[in-house]
């Protein structure tokens, strides 16, 4: 018989709330003959407060027994910025290998965008999830004087760019449109954008039917705004993918509807699935947060199992309430829950 | 009596055409008692494949000589990417200093934005420009083999992140509304972060009557198409700056109106003035080009030569030729121009 034993890391703000609907709506997706088995675990900022820990070696060790792991979100205004991003978040997806970043943009029906003309977005960004200028690599002399030089370093790797970009390769080709767009700014960042280029065109070769093209990151923020259609999959590195999926969350819905997946796609590691929002502390407590990111973060991490069909149930649910919204008066976190959770369980 | 010693780059593409206007605008809009003098220099494609030559020694040293450059457009497909980038535009702003660039976004009435609701935008990105990651610095190992590593390193000083800060400072001290947001990537960018934000902070104790706000830059992307409006002055590092910028062009009214400013503060060195817009070969040469953006360009570098009221009549011309388009056929390049030059000597 099938199961999964999952890592759940409520963490901080409104991640309580929403993991609690994710989980929800995961149970009543599930077969009858899958075993779902979940552990809880304490992140973010009080256990910080109470510890000082972020995530110890032990830790890392327990979550490494699980098959996927399920984030709410972590982030608090009493920790000072930096110390849970990168002592949690960043840490983990590079002890994971959490090589591909995924995240895709879908302005689903009913859903409001800031951009005039209900644009048809459909597209995935691939970001590279274990360098670039995310490494910590820099440094800095001669702090707090007049005389101050701070340095941080992009790390790019022909084994890291390979596989990401193969990675993407791959998701194209089996989207209907085959279209790959690598995002970068290769007229500047001569050394990692030469780096980049040349392994996207070689990797190009073997994947005859996908149409490729590329663009400078600063352009790509003009089309995203202005023909959002035209992409597809976006493959790119770290902080290009950090910028533009945030942009491609506010363009297709926001970052309420915006899931993510940190995946290590040989499987030596298990993947993390978060939304991609915050821990909204003004809102947390309060039943005002939208689960469904949260949501759509678990059928990304179904899909991922190999619970297609599953994961596509809740996808599918995920749109029917979201087109149903419209003119109805707002709901509670649990009450978007509920009602998805009926909804992939008929 | 006084005289302005202009440097003309029309460049490539549609520069020649661009420029063209934006001197008729410049040459209609002084008083009789400035002497406009001008001198056409040849630089970007066509000058690269004569000679080889990007920007040599003795060009910088004759550009010197001048009070401003006007700079229509560098680039073309023929050249491989970043030659002339890197080559010349970049080689300029390194050489002359240009730590401030100045890009203002205001979405002004009758212009198209992809965004609903027509927001009130107007604010203006102060982005460094002579640090960051655009410095060259980095480098690759085992070019071309499964072990390549290629590294782009971010370079912060004290000095040029103070110099931009305060510029910001004083800029948005000036507006009606007296704000300033730092934007960055202080949580992951943790030394240039920290830098940044700990000048930023202590500059602020000077300047107590702007109200400031610190935003990393994927956040800043999502405000800037949902709340636009919020921005007054913002001041971030070369990279974050360049990718915003294109993102704040294209919301309001897209890069055919979109002006930016090269400017070494001290006037040690000329400043120079350019549309954001590229050289669009694709339209080339027929007259299809919109010359605003180094109209408004002219005006930047007017006021940067302390010809406000002249600087103001442009930007007056602009706002009504713009206004009046609406349910109007296009105009050519020189039509747009001619009516500008027309209304400001009026
Ligand atoms: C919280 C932060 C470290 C993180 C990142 O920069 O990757 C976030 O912005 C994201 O996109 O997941
Ligand atoms: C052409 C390129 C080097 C340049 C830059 O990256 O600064 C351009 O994008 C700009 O914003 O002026």
């Amino acid at each position: 018989s099938r199961s999964i034993n999952l890592a759940v890391i409520p963490g901080d703000g409104i991640g309580q709330e929403v993991v609690a609907e994710g989980l929800k709506v995961l149970s009543a997706v599930l077969p009858q003959d899958v075993k779902l088995e979940t552990k809880e675990y304490d992140f973010g900022a009080r256990r910080y407060h109470a510890t000082g820990e972020t995530l110890t070696d032990a830790d890392a060790e327990a979550l490494k027994k699980h098959d996927a792991i399920l984030l709410g979100a972590i982030g608090d205004p009493s920790v000072p910025s930096g110390v849970l991003e990168r002592g949690f978040l960043l840490k983990l997806r590079f002890l994971f290998d959490h090589h591909v970043n995924l995240r895709p943009s879908k302005l689903l029906p009913g859903v409001e965008t800031p951009l005039k003309g209900q644009p048809a977005i459909d597209f995935v960004v691939v970001r590279e999830g274990t360098e670039g200028p995310y490494t910590g690599n820099g440094g800095t002399i001669r702090k707090g004087t007049p005389h101050e030089v701070a340095t941080e370093v992009s790390v790019n790797t022909a084994f890291g760019v390979e596989r990401v970009v193969r990675d993407a390769f791959a998701r194209a080709q089996a989207r209907p449109r085959k279209k790959l767009a690598l995002i970068h700014k290769n007229n500047v960042l001569a050394f990692a954008g030469h780096l980049w280029t040349n392994i996207f065109n070689k990797v190009a070769e073997e994947f005859p039917d996908v149409t490729t093209e590329y663009m400078h990151v600063d352009a790509a923020t003009i089309y995203l705004v202005t023909q959002p259609e035209r992409f597809d999959v976006i493959v790119t590195d770290n902080l290009f993918g950090d910028i533009i999926t945030d942009l491609a969350a506010a363009v297709s819905g926001g970052i309420g509807v915006a899931a993510s997946g940190n995946i290590n796609p040989s499987g030596e590691f298990p993947s993390m699935f978060e939304p991609v929002h915050g821990s909204a502390p003004d809102i947390a407590g309060q039943g005002k947060a939208d689960p469904t990111a949260t949501v759509l973060s678990v059928a990304l991490l179904l899909r991922h199992l190999g619970y297609d069909a599953e994961a596509a149930r809740i996808d599918e649910a995920v749109s029917v309430d979201l087109a149903e919204r419209t003119g109805k008066p707002a709901r509670s976190t649990s009450e978007i829950g509920d009602a998805l959770a009926v909804r992939v369980a008929g």
